[in-house]
């Protein structure tokens, strides 16, 4: 991986490696979607496996849709990357901020699963839930608004903002749909956050890029 | 690590890095194959440890079996790569599905090596290793079918696709006969298992790519 | 990632690849990072779920205080790195050491973040905490003593490094003062922890480097 | 990460990519290690906090161990494959059985510092310990053997292997010792793993080749 061209070119460098951020970022990602394994708990009476398999169903959903949860904010955080042209101090504790909601994921979703899977306190467990995912929403916005405001560290290709702004910010009401949905019914609740997945799934940014024409001499992301 | 050339010659690149995405998924390759070992019970009774290790043999057959299960995935993922030209968002999705079985193995790996090492319902445990293999190779051969169908992903250079398809398709049919084995008997299916990781080290796509005279102007993996 | 080209310029090279010690090491950082959420203890009785999350609040702390030091670790692993011309054998065990501590951080975080939320014994666990962070901070001079005496490892750009050496050292001095309000009482420690996260943010090796004039002939880092 | 050039210039290319071996070996290098952390055991009694820490220093001793055996582990697996032209798939599965024994080896240092904390059957937990470094050491030789014999892997500069084959052959005596040791003593058998990590911190192959003339037409690894 090598440094930007431009970065040599209009003086000093970026204090800050653009690829090594993405790396060190690409691995939380990558270990925190792994651990997610672990918060299905073991069964505890192999005498009735397969009844204490069963009874866990609400771990693997949760863990399917977790999964598919930062499965999807890789993928957007790769299409948030490719149109910076370089990234600065404040956005690398924005961007460790978002890790850390990110890394976290693991332990409401054990929590989710198992209180599903006793019946216990389940709204409960969706509200923590919820909320994690909107702190999430919250530093997703915040990361959108600094990298974009005024063109901060957008590359030069990228068209006007304001819409893509609106699409990130619009995440925070959604998740705080997703919170009060909690307090009614959990298992609405959880199906609603396997809807939101569905519908990140088709990328706000990416659709609002793909409308713009691309100017040949933008600068290409360099992962 | 650059963008495929054809990418900025042929128009807009594509919306997603190959590149980064075979990282991503080298990372849960990676942190998959290494969790296993958290699936072997630490000893209870430290008075009668040599005992106690002793009795843990099938959690060590099940880690050695699933080490060499994940690794010759990696191995077979690493092909279906070098032979891809690009990816997309569908191949995104497809990917992170399989990605998600490889990430949950660990748990019917520690299942299964507890059931067997109590002697409890281990034809259970066998039956849910096996389902999740099966949907392993279900998701293997999706992945297949869509990047190849219509050459859709394909590298100019690789050769008709049709008896590769078979060969992935056949791996379901395969993990489908390991999953009738484990109704009968737990340890001829653990059996099983080790035998198809030693057949698919044998790597059925490689030998369809040799077979094949390789063209010269061929695109290269860029990893 | 390629080498250096002053390695292949000047006579043999070096012995030991820079990039590849710098990607093992920020592997380091991700997984230690990510790891943390599991020293948060998932909850026991999920009829009182409310309450037992709410209990949890110091290891939330202890989590997001632990979070920003490794992320700011790997950020000033980072700067440190890209201020170095080439890595040796010494060097490697040097940093060894310094990941041992920071592999090891998640240990103590668990202990700090349960002993505030039992109320037991608080001080014993913010002094091992403090006590693992200073240990870090020796490591973190030693690796920079080893570094920059003699301008041994710097590239040629670096300018004078004795004031960062002053900080550096002093970082051993700040961590001897958390040591020392650990064994008054634990809060004010985990605060003091905090408030040297905020500080350290502040990247003093950065603020020194951009005081002097960069030159244009000084060797990019190659990550 | 670019394919080696004698690759697309002496025919077909290498079947598998060496870097992105290389990469998938750092990871689990990498998580291997930092799992180490795991395998001390959380305190159970947090009025006696001071007390259970410090009856827990065995583990903490069998963690520095392993850190720097698997810290050291990667660097001679660094110099392993920086002296390799090129990988093949039998060189692909001693690797991975190689890895499986570093993967496994968090599981006997668990074992191994907790059974020395109780001070119960130590002997039998520092004989599995040894045997898993017997293990590894047989793995290390095959991969060494295998890459070498008649230069079959080998970068052209490399100089005569047979010392180096004599060098790692000997790792697996050195490890019957460990092993032999356990057998009497499980503190000084410890004592020995740190002085064989100190030993091997020294380097056979990288002396080894020192002392041989660098080619300088010899191709560079390219990580």
């Amino acid at each position: 991986m090598s440094e930007a061209p431009e970065g040599s070119a209009d003086g000093p460098p970026p204090p800050m490696s653009k690829p090594r951020l993405e790396t060190f970022s690409d691995g939380v990602f990558a270990i925190a979607i792994t651990l997610l394994v672990l918060t299905i708990a073991q069964p505890s009476d192999f005498h009735r496996l397969a009844h204490q398999l069963a009874s866990r169903w609400p771990s693997l959903a949760a863990y399917v849709v977790s999964f598919a949860v930062i499965g999807i904010m890789w993928l957007n955080h790769h299409t948030v990357f490719a149109n910076l042209a370089r990234v600065d101090r404040p956005f690398f504790f924005l961007n460790l901020a978002l890790l850390a909601t990110v890394a976290f994921l693991p332990y409401p979703t054990g929590v989710f699963g198992t209180a599903l899977g006793r019946g216990e306190d389940t709204r409960v467990a969706a509200v923590f839930y919820s909320a994690t995912m909107l702190v999430n929403a919250v530093c997703w916005a915040g990361l959108w608004v600094y990298a974009s405001s005024g063109r901060r560290l957008l590359v030069a290709g990228f068209p006007e903002p304001r819409r893509s702004t609106v699409l990130f910010t619009a995440g925070v009401g959604v998740y705080a749909v997703a919170l009060g949905i909690a307090f009614l019914n959990a298992y609405a609740c959880l199906a609603f956050h396997a809807a939101l997945a569905v519908y990140y799934a088709l990328d706000p940014l990416a659709r609002v890029r793909s409308a713009a024409p691309r100017l040949p001499s933008s600068p290409e992301p360099s992962d």
